[in-house]
């Protein structure tokens, strides 16, 4: 991009959402990292950064008064994933390969799916994964490890578009970014979770509302811009020039990279200003179990934004991680932007429907 | 594959399933032709292919007892299916360019999970199937709407990996052909819609359980295998050697084309029989809901096959298609293999868990 990270100013993240985590989080965490190491995922290096993503400490946030062991199997898998995106879809040879990438995300899926599956396309990542879904299969019932399967294609659907673009050269524009980056994100799975880790199963005349799936993508999407705010220091630092929300800004836009900062910021949190408006409005609406994701979908927003501004995956730009920051955090007190119009983006435009809250 | 098809013999196919056709089928299929032809999806000579592929009368056979509106509604996805498939999945620069594939199929699903989703990416296919969905949603609940959507991404998610093996030169072996099988064949959309066409909708602890998941994608694989039959004359004819069960076992299992029509016969009456076992223990464990999508999957697979001897799409040779052929059907009187141990295919081997009927 040309421009260094201290020549940017990244404004403070608006989050008017409480805070909060599962009081045995660390642990939660050693559990985690013990598991993390027995794995067999990688190299001692790379299981070090699978390690340093904290992933406890992330998922500890979205589901802050869940039983202890449901935390612990659902943040497994937010290890698994940040492993497999780090090897597999971001950096080596099957990042740039969408032929080879859709062939594995097949086999990867068929593993979380169909439990006598076996693969050999993957032997560091497949087995590690089928344990996770396994210990789902103990703790959920066949909805909630349906959902989290669909959620994990979507995602996977997203990746393999992406490094598809990636291969082609393509940077996509703001509108296609958008509809991209809602699956390649991986919130589609780490929402699915929820679920999962509270035991409370949303009835689907209320899951698949399409005012819930609004406010799932929502909560995706802002937790997605907020992490490519996260990782911008990193990717200037990397001289990476992939897909995200800057890149897409200066390109079709045209603009400098502190307009594109701005930009996205104003986009954010018009988005942001939607979700609550409109959660607001479904919450009272909704059985206990709604009630409950809905409150997982803030939770999650929130501890996503914490977690992202302090966990070494973004701040570390050496070879060995560092440990997680505890400097106080500072928040806007306002939104960039506080148009409640819909965005001028199609893929997005029903999220502003007034239909919606009665449908 | 070096053999013309005069030196092949195709045994019958063994279907013990009751035949059944929508009373009203030439009334929906004219209404269908009529949309075809308007829908711009493609030039004159396109379009002839797509009402040959006679789609009204292949799902009436799927749903002989529904409303008549909603067989037309449904019957209208499958000629869009054959349509995007023909011009834009098996042949045409896609077909072999799996990162431009990706991102086609991303738009293509946004523009059935949101309403205001538009893309000039697709500008002959994407408005015509947003047309469908919106006749879906308008005739559908949101429980319907969503299995829909996400057994649309099921089945572009096993196009591009088709695609990507297409564009490596990469046959699959048998196992992973399976898994890929089962979502490219198109099974998972055209089932879902079963739900939309009789409006009854199955509640999700019934319909996610593992055994009506694993009954689903039975019936899939053996309407998948019969399509492998049913197009092994015209993929000989024209000198494809696309991914198929023959071409699989040829090249995996050093079998000639007679040797492989034999083995695929048996694979696919084994999992006949494991699908008419099943199916008939778990019948009477559902609600009339369950009940009638049972129904469904069963006049799917007779229906598939008597629809797949007789259309001109696997039979006409020339570029204009001809009619419905009407020679009486022969049928096999038992199955080539009546193993009823499971396949020693792990992707599916779960299937013959006993488990899966108390589960």
């Amino acid at each position: 991009m040309g421009l260094s990270v201290t020549e940017v100013e990244l404004p403070p993240i608006f989050c008017p959402l409480e805070s909060a985590i599962h009081p045995r989080v660390r642990d939660i965490e050693a559990r985690a990292e013990e598991w993390v190491r027995a794995s067999g995922m990688g190299t001692d290096e790379e299981l070090a950064w699978v390690v340093a993503s904290h992933s406890a400490d992330f998922f500890a946030r979205f589901a802050p008064t869940a039983d202890a062991d449901r935390v612990l199997a659902t943040s497994l898998w937010v290890y698994w994933g940040f492993g497999f995106d780090d090897a597999r879809c971001d950096n080596g040879p099957l990042s740039t390969d969408p032929g080879a990438f859709g062939a594995l995300a097949g086999q990867v899926q068929r593993a979380v799916e169909a439990p006598s599956a076996v693969s050999d396309a993957e032997p560091s990542y497949i087995p590690a994964l089928k344990d996770i879904v396994n210990r789902f299969r103990a703790m959920g019932g066949p909805v909630q490890l349906r959902r989290f399967a669909i959620a994990h294609r979507a995602w996977l659907s997203g990746v393999t578009w992406q490094i598809g673009n990636a291969a082609r050269g393509h940077m996509p524009d703001l509108d296609e970014y958008v509809a991209m980056r809602l699956l390649s994100a991986g919130g589609e799975p780490t929402f699915a979770m929820l679920e999962l880790a509270t035991g409370l199963e949303v009835p689907g005349r209320e899951m698949d509302r399409p005012v819930v799936r609004a406010l799932t993508e929502m909560a995706i999407l802002i937790a997605a811009l907020d992490n490519d705010r996260h990782s911008l220091r990193k990717e200037l630092a990397r001289g990476h020039t992939d897909q995200n929300i800057y890149g897409v800004l200066m390109r079709h836009q045209d603009l400098s990279l502190q307009e594109a900062v701005d930009a996205a910021t104003r986009l954010r949190d018009r988005v942001m200003l939607r979700f609550l408006d409109v959660a607001e409005r479904v919450r009272p609406q909704g059985g206990v179990e709604l009630r409950s994701y809905l409150d997982g979908l803030r939770y999650g927003v929130r501890g996503n934004a914490e977690w992202g501004l302090r966990v070494p995956r973004y701040l570390s730009l050496g070879h060995v991680p560092g440990g997680l920051d505890d400097t106080p955090l500072e928040w806007a007190e306002r939104p960039a932007d506080d148009d409640r119009s819909p965005l001028g983006l199609p893929t997005v435009a029903w999220w502003w429907d007034e239909g919606l809250l009665y449908g």
